[in-house]
């Protein structure tokens, strides 16, 4: 998603003790960081923060790290990010950057509405793609639990595909999310303008036991 | 699909050398009913017969059997297949009689425009629940390999979180079948009515291995 510019951006996130800047210091000791043993939960991707703010705040027992490349997009998340939270932690990070920054320390990852990266050429840079299923594997504490939704469903397709042929099962698909009650639902940002267009979004839930 | 009453029916079937009316003798004798050793495909519920028809006059390599329980519907479609068809036989039956009339012969299973049985407590008459898929592996020859074509989403989220259950990989889904120009595709008459409102059609090209 295209953001403006943000002025001072450098400096709101600079100044800000939620962001890490440089995540890779703490790889293997996030746990530590949180000072607690609850699980952790990440998403990448986070956008302007409203999914794992309000998860953040609905579940005070697990641990949130929300990670962003955009310097623009974190300066705005943090906007509606209450200060005195503590199990909320945001890293200003590219998902290339995930081996070097995790050591087995996540128990789920979030995918909301990732780039789909429509040509064919691209597909290793989808965020369900071999190579970065294969990173995931190092970042992962024990089984592997990935969550996704999207709007679109070529890149729908393709995950189930891929993540299929990686060996996770699917605990729970949705072809129109919003049309099931019985599946809560925290929107995005993204999520909530694009389902007012009336088209389905697609969440799939998936697991993977890793020996 | 609900269908007309045909008149004669009875007659119409059972004077047709092309149905097999009980069809429980042959069971571990199909390679030998076709006298050949070409692979065999079925089609669970075949209706008026369009798609098996037409895979049949297409591959004469692949011996096709399509299974429907109706007799008004067996009627109508043995009006369109040729009578000098030698790789395509129908059989009057139920789903629930697969495992009496099959023993490992079968290479791939067409699940098209199933009933969705769309009340939990019927979620068992599914012919995607474990119930059924337990029973496909009695009949599959050396690996379990289902096509499945639908457009009732919810069955196709079962489809999905059940065969993934079960041990299948997906080795092609497709969330809007016709949009797709790469994947050929046969349509089912119920299918070419369906597609005209606009609505997707969905399709799973599924894989296990069996020891």
């Amino acid at each position: 998603m295209r953001t403006r510019n943000v002025k001072n951006k450098k400096e709101i996130i600079e100044s800000n003790p939620l962001v890490i800047l440089e995540p890779k210091q703490y790889k293997g000791k996030w746990q530590e960081k949180f000072n607690n043993n609850n699980p952790i939960h990440i998403e990448i991707g986070m956008g302007k923060g409203q999914f794992i703010r309000t998860l953040a705040i609905e579940n005070p027992n697990i641990n949130y790290i929300g990670i962003e490349r955009s310097d623009s997009v974190l300066a705005l998340a943090l906007k509606n990010i209450p200060q005195d939270i503590t199990n909320l932690i945001l890293l200003r990070m590219d998902a290339n950057d995930l081996e070097d920054s995790f050591n087995h320390e996540v128990d789920t990852i979030y995918l909301n509405f990732s780039d789909p990266w429509p040509k064919k050429r691209h597909a290793k840079r989808r965020l369900t793609s071999q190579e970065f299923l294969k990173v995931y594997e190092t970042v992962f504490k024990k089984d592997a639990h990935i969550i996704q939704k999207t709007d679109n469903y070529l890149l729908f397709e393709y995950s189930l595909e891929q993540l299929s042929k990686s060996g996770y099962i699917f605990n729970k698909v949705n072809l129109d999310l919003h049309k099931d009650e019985e599946q809560p639902n925290i929107k995005t940002e993204y999520e909530e303008k694009f389902s007012k267009k009336g088209f389905p979004i697609y969440r799939l839930d998936a697991l993977k036991r890793l020996k």
